[in-house]
């Protein structure tokens, strides 16, 4: 295990935002930024028959991994891999198909949660932890000195999405209808995938993470109830039991689409850090989490892609709520693949010229 | 013109309850009452060849209208129509293709935002509006007298995404670039479809309606900054044309998933009462819009499909909120097609008997 020390933390802005401490420039990192919009993460992922091979090749996910952090200096590299790749180390079926999204059998027996097995997943995560390793390294041997590596896994309520869907949708109407009328059902599929999360999160942290972000992408389909007890309760043991094994481990949430209910999640589960949707109103969310949260957010990729007024307007925004309080600058959902890589390059130098 | 005196809109609990007098039980109707959930609309759907010939035959669109009156004797009933018959009506393509949802052409040019034609419009809603004179007609015939009619139209958002996109879209990305990187053309479009639903539902209030609804049904994917200039200020201009022509008329705007931005887009609009989707957080709502301004949603259609607990616990969270202030009670999106109508009937009696 090998958790920065506090001298260590306090050279890398990210970790030192997460822990109250005032950093100016604001630390920034973008969601999927290591992905199809840069033509040397295109390059490597023609190399590997699909995605999940990418996922499970140490040398390849470490390299797109670090490919975005030599590119731009971000604050963070975050370990390349999917939310799925844990549904999937737990034994239950995963394709990726071109152009279609993921692909799942869709769960809906009792018989079929208790086939999710934990000890299968202990060895088939060897691969993920070992880019976990090869990334650290990699941060150091290429003197990344402030870089800080997060690693991440699925909330289990968006987990659980994927796996009763069977892909994709746009409103996991089969999902949420299993928590209305099989919430005994539904509750066991939480409790296990909430279970394989947190020993997915400590072996991550034990291989060289030094935070960790989980990703609710689909929180926002819950009405207030049901995000209590899907979205924050999960969560909260997540957090605790984080921070039970690592004291000093920065954790941030991502319940996407939360709108209203985002102050509610940072106060029940703890987290020290948001992630910010890209419609949520930035003051509004600081009102919601208080200021002893850091917002980590929330540019439109959209404003991204099209570059120029749109992008700078976007990250001026950003930029102001980073004077106000705690903040990371990211997206509010992961970069677009058309995205051109020069845009990126512009929102970098924004931020980093702030006064 | 008949807009109701202050008498009868005194015993039509809907126009009491925006209008801030205190009802109890709460006023309730639902999105969508008039649907292929009720056998009777569907026999009436298969005497015509398409959608857009139900909304154009006025005394079937009256009908189905009244149908879900007559089985839950609903507080309101609202104009069978779609929010795309007012493009429709400009002259823009439309076609409702079976499990596919609307087809537009996809709009990209000024000279398609030219072609789109208010006289025209004026004539191709005469149906429309005579559906309109026959539900204010049918509801008294019927004895009625405490069910309010609701006219409604898309806000202009929601009904650029559906003509910019072609239809229906995930995200709607192709809208929004639009408004990023044509803002003279996307403005030219918002401009022309503000004017045209300020005609519409002026039309409609003198046909009858005693009170109108604006659906933003795609206002949740815009970033704060559009939001303001695409959602929150057509909707300003659009209550404002309407006070001016007829000040006591109530105004519901449903902004959906707006989240945080909830409470501005009260303020900025001046809207009577707000659509709350289910996402949204009833106390959460209640302290962003104020006292003033009447909340109308959210009970999940999930949870209305689900039955038994799920809904009662759903009605009583919406009974609670009604209790603490100006409150409709009403789903958080339209009703899905296989909910069991003795779901509905359940629902009502919850809410009739409120104590």
């Amino acid at each position: 295990m090998r958790i920065g020390t506090d001298d260590e933390a306090a050279d890398k802005p990210l970790l030192a935002a997460l822990r109250g401490q005032p950093v100016w420039p604001p630390p920034l990192w973008l969601m999927r930024q290591a992905g199809r919009y840069l033509p040397e993460y295109r390059a490597v992922r023609a190399r590997v028959p699909d995605f999940i091979a990418l996922c499970t090749t140490p040398e390849l996910a470490a390299e797109v991994t670090l490919q975005p952090i030599r590119r731009y200096r971000f604050d963070a590299a975050i370990l390349f891999s999917d939310i799925l790749m844990l549904p999937w180390a737990l034994g239950h079926g995963l394709a990726f198909r071109e152009g279609e999204g993921p692909v799942l059998p869709p769960l809906r027996t009792a018989a079929e949660v208790e086939r999710l097995d934990p000890e299968r997943a202990r060895g088939a995560i060897a691969p993920i932890l070992e880019t976990v390793r090869r990334v650290r390294d990699g941060l150091a041997a290429e003197g990344f000195a402030r870089t800080a590596l997060i690693g991440f896994a699925g909330a289990p309520f968006t987990v659980a999405c994927y796996m009763v869907e069977g892909g994709g949708s746009k409103e996991f109407a089969a999902t949420r209808t299993m928590a209305y009328t099989r919430p005994d059902l539904f509750a066991a599929l939480m409790a296990r995938l909430t279970d394989a999360t947190i020993a997915y999160l400590t072996a991550q942290v034990e291989a060289g993470a030094e935070t960790v972000m989980l990703f609710d992408s689909w929180a926002g389909v819950l009405s207030p109830q049901l995000f209590r007890r899907h979205a924050i309760a999960p969560a909260r043991r997540i957090v605790a039991a984080l921070r039970a094994s690592f004291p000093r481990l920065p954790v941030i949430g991502f319940p996407r689409l939360a709108g209203t209910m985002l102050g509610e999640y940072a106060a029940g589960t703890g987290v020290d850090g948001v992630g910010v949707d890209t419609a949520t109103e930035l003051g509004q969310a600081r009102r919601l989490v208080g200021a002893q949260v850091a917002l980590q957010g929330n540019i439109d990729p959209l404003a991204l892609l099209a570059g120029g007024a749109a992008l700078a307007d976007a990250a001026d925004d950003a930029l102001a709520a980073a004077r106000a309080g705690r903040f990371v600058v990211n997206l509010g959902h992961g970069i677009l693949p058309p995205t051109p890589p020069e845009h990126v390059a512009a929102l970098v130098a924004r931020v980093r010229a702030a006064a």
